[in-house]
């Protein structure tokens, strides 16, 4: 075991505080990774609070799951990183490799998945730490190459918020010809513009806010549609192969499965505590459907950064020294950032 | 213009009574079918007693669109049918033929569709009649071929309920290999049953009443997942590629959610008024979706009628003279029925 520098909560409601904690000296199998940029993600501040009731939080608690940086060392049999590469690591860090959901790719079902933080951790007995913090050692099939040509602070969101978007627009075949929905312009939805545009696809982005129209024409929309505007909803109307939705709040999904085609298809990849509200004949008049979509499997991640970077794709990010951590919550909340909040972890050696 | 005799009711709360109603002389491109077997559906019901507000009823209204008969005479123009042929008329007689839905075999999605009663006709300028008739008639474009093995009387329900449920079961590639859940065991899940059984998959049919569960397996079904048993529902977790959902009344759709494999679809066949309550959880975790899925189009529902006479599938029926029409509407709301009334339209001469 060795020392790592982390930020952590001691509590729902403490700040968060520079600590010392132990990461496991890399296994024969293991990557270790100085951590350069780390993303702030909605689900830190949940698990950092204890929000959820089905995972409750073990305190300390180091979140962060967009990790970007550069390889210190490896495992005898590590093949694909040497010292000196980078690397990146998202949500999770370890699964069985052997059920079929690891054979096919989709690790995060695996019943034996290892999330990233605030997780059962197999090597120390303890718990999974995050990415707020200057190292941290994982099972080389869940360490990510990155692209040598991207801006790292704008690549680690990537690791989660790019993953979570990309994956359903795959799934959906999206691409040339093709016309699709972004529903909410946030660190999910702002990704999902993107991916959607360098993918081929029309792009709509759907706000209930006139003042991102500007910004979402910039982050490659082809047009705004205020969601509001019962008149510019109704143009839509049967217009869309794909709907991306990337709110987290109960909202009507009927007015936008109104605007699906037949066979059109509506993902949520955000989830409110409360259930929305569904018309069976929003869905049969039609043939449409309505999906979810879990992050993505390791492979997708790996095909996604590569995507990046032969299109040029990062997040559009604001970066933040660990010393403002909490300031970035309170804003995270107010839904105040332009995408994503990405923590230089330089500024951990300050702290 | 001739005269056909039906049974039609004059008001939401009127018996059935034979009427007299105008059936156009066919074109070049109608055929024209002396009706044997018609089946009852709920729709029939509904729209009967104007309970549809999204379609207020004309009176006299003549229900009927699972109808069976013989060719009595063809148009110049017709080609696939001759008098003494079998033919079958499902929920639609007209669509404009040249949209993208018409030119994709989705003619019910078509904008200028007709269905085949309470809709505006447009050769008569009134409003289309039903099968609860002698005689039809119908561009050969909404006339299906009938396999000469099959029994009539078993067949009129395959217009409507055979084509609802054949149609998501084929979109979602339902096979040999695969597990298939039909949720109801009525007018349309016990073709979802048997066709299910047929193409090739397992079939567990989930129902609240043990004592269908002898007939299910007579039907097809493989295993009889009592639904509000909480023991048999989590055997199921994670087992099914694919759920029929026949139920048209609001129910809780997540414990079927759960029985989804990643990746499952559960499809909705049956619409309640009130919409369905979906936690986007059920459906994030797996990636999985739910569906709807409106009849289908001419060109499936011929392919469905030939794999019926290919595998000796009909529906269950009990025959009734049209005498007992009311008596079958009041046992239909109490479903009390197995599994679809069909007309003996022969009955009509002596009414």
């Amino acid at each position: 075991m060795y020392e790592a520098k982390a930020c952590a909560v001691a509590s729902p409601t403490s700040p968060f505080r520079s600590v010392t904690i132990e990461r496991r000296d890399p296994t024969p199998h293991d990557v270790q990774i100085e951590i350069l940029y780390c993303g702030i993600c909605h689900s830190d501040l949940h698990q950092a609070r204890n929000e959820w009731s089905a995972m409750p939080t073990v305190y300390p608690c180091v979140p962060g799951h967009e990790i970007v940086g550069r390889v210190t060392r490896v495992g005898s049999a590590v093949k694909d990183f040497e010292a000196g590469d980078l690397a990146g690591v998202g949500c999770l860090v370890d699964s069985d490799g052997t059920c079929p959901e690891c054979q096919t790719h989709h690790e995060q079902f695996c019943p034996k998945a290892v999330y990233t933080y605030n997780s059962p951790d197999r090597h120390t007995g303890k718990v999974t730490y995050g990415g707020y913090s200057d190292s941290i050692v994982v099972d080389q099939r869940f360490a990510l190459r990155i692209p040598a040509n991207l801006d790292l602070a704008g690549v680690a969101p990537l690791l989660c918020a790019g993953i979570t978007t990309w994956a359903p627009l795959r799934r959906q075949n999206v691409g040339k010809g093709q016309k699709v929905g972004i529903v909410g312009l946030g660190g999910l939805g702002h990704m999902g513009v993107k991916f959607a545009r360098a993918l081929g696809a029309r792009v709509a982005v759907f706000t209930t806010t006139p003042g991102k129209a500007e910004d979402a024409l910039r982050l490659g929309a082809h047009e705004v549609v205020i969601s509001r505007d019962a008149g510019q909803m109704a143009k839509q109307a049967g217009s869309l192969d794909m709907i991306l939705d990337t709110v987290s709040a109960v909202h009507d999904l009927h007015p936008y499965l109104a605007c699906l085609k037949r066979d059109g298809n509506l993902t949520l990849v955000g989830a409110p505590d409360q259930p929305h509200g569904v018309s069976a004949f929003g869905l049969i008049f039609g043939n449409k459907s309505l999906s979810g979509s879990l992050i993505g499997g390791i492979q997708p991640t790996q095909e996604m950064l590569d995507f990046c970077g032969e299109h040029g794709i990062t997040s559009d990010v604001e970066v933040i020294p660990v010393q403002r951590l909490d300031e970035a919550y309170e804003r995270l909340l107010r839904s105040d950032v332009k995408y994503r909040f990405s923590i230089d972890m330089s500024s951990l050696r300050s702290a």
